[in-house]
């Protein structure tokens, strides 16, 4: 098995990926798994569909900085890849330097836009007549902090994960700088489209759709689909489609599995509403939490209107103009 | 075949049955019909269920006077029967009396109190010192006047209709005295249950539904399902239950015949909903009207919507912990 | 104070006016009270507004039959009455003739035909053999009886209240032969418009309201109008406007005064939505029970959103072109 | 008049608003106006806040993007600033170089990141061999370009806006590499709070909701209050309120003025629902266009229920005890 991950090694996706194959009891795994780092999330779909990976952890969201739109948008472009287990990571971020230095002399604080958006407010603080420098990841700052000489680093720090600052032999100048204390990146294992888990009563379907642009209200009419099947989300995130302003697609996650009947039947509701419907998985919830279910959302209850319709329409007769009526 | 009314003969329900018998071609009727007038719904339903008449006709709502609650809470009550046809008749009522009588000379106008009520205007104009003398219907006053004695039924008139005037002899003091001219009444033809007559694309499906009591907004939550499958209603009629105040049965037709997907997922999910759900019949307008029905409402958007979620259904995987995520 | 009441002397609406007075403390009538019976709620209705009553008692509903249309339809044509309160009485019938009789000796009952239906399966299992003569009123039956000769009287018995049987000296044959015990009428007791009850904190709201034809759903709208403002309904009623089948008014039973804001708002909602809106009044409920109600549905959350709004639009400068933006 | 902009010079921001100042007819510019740019959204708005600069262009969300998040979360973060203006503006990258070069001899391409998402696919099939490098802004990729000494800027390229790479004095490689042609950037134009422009007939208003997490269904609610006061979205972006995963708030761009009776109402039950509603403004649109307002809820339908229910208010009589009923 090859398993891709948003990269460089040492990012919190790399993090997220190790945990979730700790999940993993030992003798099942058939063979060691090779982890693969990539670019970017989009080149790893690729590769992914290609066949030249197997599964691929990608981040899709930040309890501080919102949806990862690469992530989002990856996912909503293509009917061949499932979400099959989600993981979150604790967020928390050090800054590092090659050696000892105090705050006042550093002249360059580099990292990850993202990372920077969560650490702002302290840099501002406590590094105010720093450079902010762009990295393409808090592993990338890291490691091309530790590559360089000792002269070109001096006056330079990273911001980046305790994983990374470690991993790079850094030394951490401050822990525990993010903004937001507790913030959680939320983490999709993929996989090539073709095998749903089995539904474990505490799962999340994600789903992507596009509205009838045509009429207003459509987003009212798709949330009374989940709405009226007791069907709650756990996370809406608007995208636009892209072909002009104020078209948008949402990417949305949903209590339940697909095998649940209040989940498929807002499902099909939903497929006759939008243009477009992308379903992307049902997989099990990290958190083991179960949702409390009205009873006319229960299974027996869909199934027994269902026996009860089927009963009905037996009843029907072909039209035969020599019956009475 | 046998076909019960609600008499005595002369009734507009009589008129109504005699409409929908021309309506059968004469080459298909097995037998001449037989028409049997009964005193009330509720006796000739348990005749109907009980087999001694094969269908009946029986009047459910008038546009003036609105549902008749005698038919609407028979038809409540059992499983047993089903609605196969509708006929509208308008309604128009005459003062006859035995002989030409001048208004003024009017001492007691006996008609059926639903009648009655229909022309309450015109007689507090126009015979303001009559006595209002209830009969158990407008047939029945006529009939009765009829039988009197001359000197008993003199300074006496009936409000009944034309067709009972003629019927028994009476003279025409004053015809169309309804106050509101242009009134319909709407009868229902109910056979046993058994047979569901095929769909027309212009047809209407009749049903009783009960709410759950313990929640309020419950009959918001059932137009919601009625609105989000398309369903248009052309009639509602609240009921009580019966055990105590605030608790209504709803009757409702729903534009659309049980066949129609759109009207069938909302029946199933009013299923789920309601703890009674009366299914009374699919039937033929008389209007002949076919209802439009929005892109995402038509069978093939529900068929392709059943369609795509079988497949992805298909793609769940039994649980197996062998298996590496 | 002369009060009107559906007449004649021992109805149940006589009934229900003698329970109203008895709470209005002695010290605080002015003068007697003077009752006068009526023929009809249309005939009271009026002499209210051409001031020959001051007041009058009416039945509403019955929690067998159902809305009483004669009273309803006289609310919903007039915008000159308004309901000021509400009584409730427990309806239970007996069967009474002028002497001591088999049941099986009888050979007509009279009564009410909306007596008749909350009898009608006591009587067809009891006295299946008699004619069933309709009366304008149950009281009326029990009179009419009284009045007899005793040879006419002879196998005949009236349904009636056990306060008719005792008024007009008739023998109670059986007691409680309502099909359905516990059974109760619900009464306004209306006035000429002018005065509105204050809140009481336990209120009900009387409407009718007619909803625009020329599209569907409108009733789902008022009905979200209601839930969106936390409205109960107690009490739902649809009678036809009169024009064409399938066009109807609603009355309606709103939980809550007039003053209470989140009435008040739902008021002004139906006002916009609905071509036709009757008050008829905010009064205390006879069952003295308080609604929950909501946080953001309490009168604070009104005020303060409407002071946040006014702060806000005071903010808004004319246009003026020679402002820089 | 001090002028903010997300900086540098030459960015789509600083575009934006010199479009926006040509708006300002010349002879009503008290002063030329000063331009100052800003190396983030958050940092000008504390000097906007502080009084150091009168307004602020900042980019809201792009049509291929999305939401601005820098922008969107500082707006929900202040009460203090107020929206006045909107400015669009079409984006289209050029891939600039110091001198003419091939596109097989780039090894490194640096841009923004956001800019570097909207021509990914473009750099993938036409320089895919080149690093992509991060760089703080478009306008910083081709001004440090513009820096480096000859040898240090071979091989490299920027892609940036064809205004930047004029005002740089780069080599266009390629003109119009976006992946979507046609993507659009919406900027705003925001003072501190105190002034509100006056009402144009084509208007947005711009408001972020926090939804209460205690129930489900709450982003239901919010767009049924829109719904049935008939105001459009023309914008929804969730972010995350940032305590923990699945709690958004809602960013949301309404047709109409906060003048319009239909958008106040709205706002007003949003105030009740919402823990949070923070009002970012109302101003003109940049497209003129006009919605089509429905006849009830045209500002008439409000006045009109508006001056009823006084009148029907007014009638409400004290509590008195001594008032016969």
């Amino acid at each position: 098995m090859r398993y891709g991950f948003l990269g460089p090694e040492t990012t919190f996706t790399h993090q997220a990926l190790l945990q979730a194959l700790t999940e993993i009891p030992e003798e099942f795994r058939a063979t060691e798994p090779e982890l693969v780092p990539f670019a970017s999330v989009a080149t790893a779909t690729t590769d992914l569909i290609a066949g030249d990976i197997d599964a691929l952890m990608a981040p899709i969201e930040n309890s501080v900085e919102g949806g990862v739109s690469g992530t989002l948008d990856v996912l909503a472009a293509t009917d061949s890849i499932t979400i099959v287990a989600e993981q979150t990571v604790q967020i928390t971020f050090v800054l590092a330097a090659r050696e000892q230095t105090a705050l006042e002399q550093l002249t360059t604080v580099s990292s990850h836009p993202h990372a920077q958006a969560q650490v702002q407010g302290w840099l501002r603080s406590n590094v105010p007549g720093a450079n902010i420098a762009a990295a393409s990841s808090t592993a990338a700052a890291a490691r091309d902090l530790a590559s360089m000489s000792e002269d070109e680093a001096w006056g330079r720090a990273a911001v980046c994960s305790p994983l990374a600052a470690e991993h790079f032999g850094l030394t951490v100048l401050a822990e525990g700088i993010e903004d937001h204390a507790g913030a959680i990146t939320r983490f999709v294992l993929v996989t090539r489209e073709g095998r749903i888990p089995a539904r474990t009563g505490s799962d999340k379907t994600t789903v992507v759709i596009q509205l009838p642009h045509n009429r207003s209200g459509a987003l009212l009419e798709a949330l009374e689909i989940l709405g009226s099947n007791g069907v709650n989300m756990s996370r809406i995130e608007s995208r636009p489609v892209g072909d002009f302003l104020g078209r948008y697609s949402f990417s949305l996650d949903l209590e339940g599995h697909i095998e649940d009947r209040r989940v498929s039947a807002a499902l099909r509701s939903l497929h006759r509403l939008c243009p477009v419907v992308h379903y992307l998985g049902s997989y099990p919830r990290v958190d083991g939490e179960q949702p409390e279910v009205r009873e006319d959302f229960a299974d027996g209850a869909y199934d027994e209107a269902h026996d009860w319709l089927e009963r009905l329409t037996g009843m029907i007769t072909p039209a035969d103009p020599t019956t009475e009526i």
